[in-house]
């Protein structure tokens, strides 16, 4: 938790919060906070700012809030991802709302196994714990949307287009001929498939829609290396 | 699992193996294999190639092997980590080994908890089983090496300026100025900070011993995020 990310909710005044729970807890046994000391804030969906502490006691912490700051940069990457395993999902999840991905598809495809779409990591609740996580470890405020879809042709013969379009389009596949770009200045759109990978079809489907079939090597890899060494070579960083 | 590796004592003649426990266990519970099939398999330090049902039976698994094909290359990178928590490291030298890295130092610094050294993650057996993971998922068969560096001064003034000579050297470094080369053609060291960074004197020991300071990003990462999202970008491929 790198920033205690706050919520409406929380103020008892114009400038300053109550917590309790999981965020007075970090600050409290990780942090070790005492009175006066300044640590990273930042509001749900707005800027971030520094929070000095008033008080703390056995059961809540008091900050004093001064919000000053834009959240960093977006990353201008939409992720089309095969539905992962629920306990993956979570870390995959993590993962790429700390490197600042706003838009995520959960896309089934033949390889997914068909009970990952009964799991109650879907609970929009839960999904919303896991970019939080992500959110407090990159400092970031803005939450990403992400969306499930359960039907794989509906989505990419009528809405992946239309992200396609005007975009560097991928879709990793490690049989590909073609290397992935790295360090790709426009904005991207990025399918990665399951453990075992698309199949044919679903490549040609992919590959109908607008996007470029890519590979990272011959190796196959888990899913969770797979998406930030992708995400981690086309970002625009400079 | 999409590799079964194989060691000489699997042997019972010279084309043919006896496997019990997790090997046999994932053939018969995962792949549901039955005689005839023909499985993906390598010999430890060896070649690849094809591994055939000979029986199947309740305790074991025989397989007829045909060893053909060179290892997937590795990649000339050299990886110095900052120790992680014991959980974090299984997953990190699982991953970096899918990938393909073959040389690993891990290294104290300021930010990493002393109690990690007395982990037991670090048993020999314990980073080997592992190792032998990554491999399994990447169908590798040569491991990495991987050393322990629990002083940091002497290990970065005497052996990190060996290890970096000629190669393209980069300390991550989520404050400097510098972008994270992409798409690199040549061999890379690459020095990864715990969670909290590097400190400025241990930069600065770095720099002294011919390292870049790169950043990728403001963000700062998990380590098991950092890590792929670093090497994704760096590794050439074509």
């Amino acid at each position: 938790m790198n920033l205690i990310l706050l919520c409406k909710e929380d103020f008892i005044s114009i400038n300053r919060v109550r917590l309790q729970g999981r965020r007075y807890e970090h600050a409290r046994e990780i942090l070790k906070v005492t009175s006066g000391k300044i640590l990273h804030v930042g509001l749900l969906g707005g800027k971030t700012g520094s929070g000095t502490v008033i008080s703390i006691t056995e059961k809540e912490l008091e900050l004093e809030v001064l919000l000053t700051h834009e959240p960093p940069e977006p990353l201008s990457v939409t992720v089309i991802l095969a539905m992962p395993r629920p306990k993956v999902l979570n870390r995959v999840l993590q993962g790429i709302t700390a490197m600042g991905i706003k838009q995520v598809f959960l896309l089934n495809t033949w390889r997914v196994d068909k009970s990952y779409w009964q799991s109650a990591a879907l609970e929009p609740a839960a999904i919303q714990a896991q970019l939080i996580l992500g959110l407090e470890q990159a400092r970031d405020t803005i939450l990403p949307e992400v969306q499930l879809q359960p039907r794989f042709k509906p989505f990419v013969e009528d809405i992946l287009p239309t992200i396609a379009a005007g975009t560097c389009a991928l879709a990793a596949h490690p049989v590909s001929s073609q290397p992935c770009p790295a360090n790709v200045q426009q904005a991207v759109t990025l399918a990665i498939g399951p453990e075992g990978g698309f199949t044919t079809y679903e490549i040609e489907k992919l590959v109908a829609a607008g996007l470029t079939s890519i590979h990272l090597g011959n190796r196959p890899l888990r899913v969770e290396t797979a998406v930030p060494a992708l995400i981690g070579r086309l970002l625009p960083c400079s």
